[in-house]
This record gives C-alpha cells, structure tokens and sequence, in this order.
C-alpha cells in the first residue's frame, strides 16, 4: 500500500469562482503510481467546496445564482466577529467540501462528464486543498 | 490489502427515482473479501445522486417534493445548450453523489435504519454507478 | 495496512445541537497508530449529519437558523408513520452525514479553522457515530 500527498494552492481573481482541476488531479494520481484507489480531494479552508459537475458555461453560472439564492450574502449573526461572509460557509455547505474520485487501472476513474471543480465563495487570498491519493 | 470494483448500470423507468441499493452493495461488499475497508458508492453520471436515509414512502415522496422546491425546474442558461435538466444537476448536488460505507468484519457497518439510494433526477436511459472497496 | 474502528455515542440535552468532536477524533487517530490513511466519520442515524467548519457561536446559530428556513418543521408525509421529524432527515441530507478526514504524519490534516461537529436534528435520544480510520 502507498500514500501520495500533495496542497494545491488558489488565489483566484474573482471573490467566487469555479476553477476546474481535473487535470491537476489526473496529474497527482499519476505521480502518486497506484493502480486501485481513493483520491480525497478536499478544501481546507470553510468556504471553499469541491463540485463534481459539468464543465459548461451557463450551468456553472446557474449553480452560482442559485447558491445565490439558497443562501443569500446578506445579514447573518457571525458579521458580529467582524467577518461579512457567512454566506460563503453556507453555499459550502449545500455543496459539500469534498469529494473522493476512484482510481482504477492508474487513472481517475470518473464519468464521461465528470469534471472536478474548486469552488471558491470567498476568495481573492491563498486558500489550499489537500489531494491524498491511497491504494496499491 | 485489497481492491475490488464494480460498475451498476440503472435504467429507470420515471425520470426521477429512488432505488435502493442496499442489498446489491452487501453482495458485492460480500465478493470483495474484505474485512476491514471502506466501500465507495459513486454516481458517474451528473444528473444522479446517493442518498443514505429511510425506505418509508412517506420520507421518500417529501425528499423528492422538497428538492423539487430548493431546485425546481425551469428556465436555466444551461438549457441555451438544447438541454432541459439543468435542476437535476442541482438536487444532485444537494443530496451528493457520493458515499463511504464502512466496511467492518467483512459486512457494510451501517446504523439499523440506514438504506442507500441511487437517486435518479434526469433517466429513462443507461446510467452508471461505481463501487469501489477496498480494505483488509 | 491496518484498520481501526471506534464508536462515539450522543444524548444531546437538546433536540437539535451541534457539538464539536475534533479531539476527540484526534484522540482516536491517535490510538489508530496510522500515519498516512483516511479517517471516515459517519453518522449512523438518519437524522445527524457530520458537518466540518468554524467554531463560531455566531455561525453556528447562523447554520441551524438557516436549515430551518430551506427545511422547515412541519407538516410532512413522512408523519402519517407517526413519526414528527421528517424536517431532520431533510437538515441532514443539506448536511451531508459524512466526512474523510486525511491522515497525515499520524495526525489529521486539517486547515486552520476546520473544525469537526457531531449535528444532531432529532436528539435526546442515544444515536451513534462510526469512525474507522484506515492506513499505513
């Protein structure tokens, strides 16, 4: 059994972005030399998810105006601490923080549209993911 | 250690539908030999969802109404492509597409209600689901 | 390759809580003597869920206002069975019921304000948690 690590690191432009790393992925599955696996793919910071979802323009603006509105920037009890971004540990959570991708015969083993998204809600600062590859 | 996979192939009848999938993920978990591991349950298609909860047709009416009201359907950028199921891209991604079932002395270790679901949004033709166990 | 399994047990005083579990998970990572692996934390009752994010009063009574706004209390199908909780079984499906915590140098690998919570919905009552960590 082996272990491959590594930290991908983002500093996007826009406040939220969605940025496709599906071939940052492969990479690290590749360098991680297993043939049967798991891929953990995980935001370390609280407002940040991992989507597993199409690469196609107009639905990645529709699932962030309806984040939107599921959970609306706005007013919330945690802007007392001094932070405004309550909103962005709440559209995390509707879209969970991580995913774990199957390696099979070396490689990621995903869905003929399957692309894997960092999702930023707050972003515009350095925010890591952690990538643990683990199989034989 | 040890790894085995398995594809599921579902072809729902509705176009929206809970399967469950419960005993079918005990025979493979059961063909795997495995004692100590964890199981993988993963929809490959984007418009499908795993889902652990009830078998109570009460419980499974109000999830599908519910999401029907967080994610309805309608008009979405998305369908400028000709596709019309851009809201079940979007209750999958409320209910996840993806489990872990702890494998524990060669059996699925789940709680004495727990039933998994394939949740299909957008099928009336072939779809895939990945199992992936591995363990000791 | 080894694998460890552990069991915590909740009986919140209140119906709906969110407590912190983060040492204690450490603790069995700790006794799990596994330095790189995944640690699975699953709630095994359908009306809990495992959520990782900030150890903020404010936000914390954000996030249960808010799942009462997209899943409200109320009048649900699920209730003919006389049951009354359908509204915690949809909280927990937002939710998500499960998280893998990476394991890294025999110690989670957690960012700064990653913090795990125990969600409970439908408490006063003994519900159960599975935390299996497996690696080398």
């Amino acid at each position: 059994m082996r272990a491959h690590t590594e930290y991908l690191v983002f500093n996007t432009r826009a406040r939220r972005e969605l940025v496709n790393i599906t071939e940052r992925l492969a990479e690290i599955v590749a360098a991680a030399q297993i043939a049967e696996g798991f891929c953990l793919v995980s935001a370390m910071h609280i407002t940040a998810a991992i989507w597993v979802n199409d690469e196609e323009s107009g639905l990645k603006q529709d699932v962030m105006e309806w984040l939107e509105r599921l959970a609306p920037a706005g007013d919330y009890r945690h802007h007392q601490t001094g932070e405004d971004n309550a909103d962005a540990h709440l559209k995390r959570t509707v879209m969970h923080h991580q995913v774990i991708l199957p390696v099979t015969k070396g490689q990621l083993d995903l869905g003929p549209w399957e692309q894997v998204f960092y999702a930023e809600f707050d972003g515009q600062r350095k925010k890591r993911v952690v990538v643990k590859v683990m199989g034989i």
